[in-house]
């Protein structure tokens, strides 16, 4: 495995490897999620690359951006038996001083987290864009967990004629339900408990929609109501809204439509969502 | 040479062209300043790759989007001898009706041409990160004539890490020293006569800083009363500034120093400038 801070080394160490490429960016803190990621890389392509960046510009100004765990040791042992490249780069080899050019996406980005967290997609969509071009890979590997990031990387890939793959996998669980994050570290006791009631409310969302319930606003309401229960749970938000544009399903709920919902426990903020066939 | 609407299909044809590859992007109505980039990529390169786009997202509400000068006929006839793809994308191609990234050039953008044209280089950022990621050039070429235009593409290359060269070709003039333009034809026969005021107060700059004069509002001020004395003649800007961060010189000029202007002439807005070393 080699490991590669400086972009003209990734370049260099890229044109040699063998094609198809599959690429993982991540910020790092790894768990069984990212390595669900880097394994179906492995599985589809000759050769796997890996990121490790904290992405400072997708931080708001309050937000976790110091707070964020890292254990790049940790990272790397976890890497080295799935992975050819990992890409550590420091955050002034990927901002230069006099950094100045942002990838803007639109519309997409005014709903959900972007509403919740301004400028959170400027910096995503900008640093996803430099890394693709810096690594160049056949297929990009996203976690379906972050849903309306996975929605704004294919709409940018797409709108600026991006020539690769991007590829969405499954969220993967912890034996409650809870999904899988970094930031799941950062929960007291007691919060990770009481975390389980996102994939509950999830659950129930499935539930109601199998039995046929179709009023967009009463499956909100019983998840808001099943979310409330819990002491430290402080609600962002709760959507019914299509996969891709992000549309809010207002009253009746048309398939495909993803279930997405931000919560806060403490200091911690965590999302989750599903998709209802 | 072949002809391609598609992006499908340029990227078909791309992967078969042999390496190194050149790329001159232009809004088309060819004249010999645009002929001069190809002769120069065909020169440096095995293969020459022409865009012909009138990107419609970098001229203002108010602007002359419809009006541009267009004979794709006569344009491809003068590139046939030099160029093996010409790239001729309708304006749906380029921006499906969902289209929705924008890539967004920063502080360069608030002067001189991006402030007398909000959002012009926003459009021009984005249809030329687009062109290089459809044709994946290993050098693209520039005039120096559009002075901005080109700092801002080695700006945003740099910024986003795009694996290619920016190559800027010097600017080829009429005999009275106009610079060549598409937009000259739309000058009335007065105007035309008038417009040779330009480079003649350019000339005056170069021969004023060369005998020691190092006043940029000197300068200025004897270009401005130059041109002033055009009848026709409506100054926008004069400007004398750093030619990568086009941060004006208010005071003392200090070289390399990129002395820059805009003039209208009725409803034809010109711009030429010249570099002091």
């Amino acid at each position: 495995m080699q490991i590669s801070e400086k972009i003209t080394d990734i370049r260099e160490i890229r044109s040699q490897l063998k094609e198809p490429v599959g690429f993982v960016p991540t910020m790092g803190y790894l768990h069984e999620g990212h390595l669900a990621l880097v394994r179906q890389a492995r599985e589809e392509n000759e050769s796997v690359v890996v990121s490790i960046f904290v992405n400072p510009t997708q931080f708001g100004p309050r937000e976790d951006f110091r707070n964020y765990p890292r254990d790049t040791e940790r990272d790397l042992a976890m890497l080295e038996p799935l992975t050819d490249v990992v890409l550590l780069p420091s955050p002034e080899e990927i901002y230069p001083e006099d950094f100045d050019t942002w990838v803007l996406p639109g519309d997409i980005t005014e709903r959900l987290e972007g509403a919740a967290r301004p400028g959170h997609f400027r910096g995503v969509a900008t640093v996803v864009i430099k890394l693709f071009n810096i690594v160049r890979p056949t297929r990009a590997y996203f976690g379906q967990k972050d849903a309306q990031q996975l929605a704004v990387v294919k709409k940018i890939a797409a709108d600026l004629d991006m020539n690769l793959q991007i590829i969405a996998c499954p969220t993967l669980r912890e034996p409650d339900g809870l999904a899988m994050s970094s930031r799941n570290s950062l929960l007291t006791k007691e919060q990770r408990q009481e975390a389980a009631v996102l994939y509950r409310s999830l659950a129930r969302a499935q539930e109601l929609w199998t039995r046929g319930e179709k009023n967009a606003g009463t499956i909100r309401l019983e998840m808001t109501e099943l979310i409330e229960r819990e002491p430290s749970a402080d609600i962002s938000y709760i959507s019914i809204a299509h996969p891709e544009t992000l549309k809010e399903m207002l009253h009746r709920v048309k398939p495909p439509a993803l279930v997405s919902l931000a919560v806060k426990f403490g200091r911690t903020r965590l999302i989750d969502n599903i998709v209802l066939e």
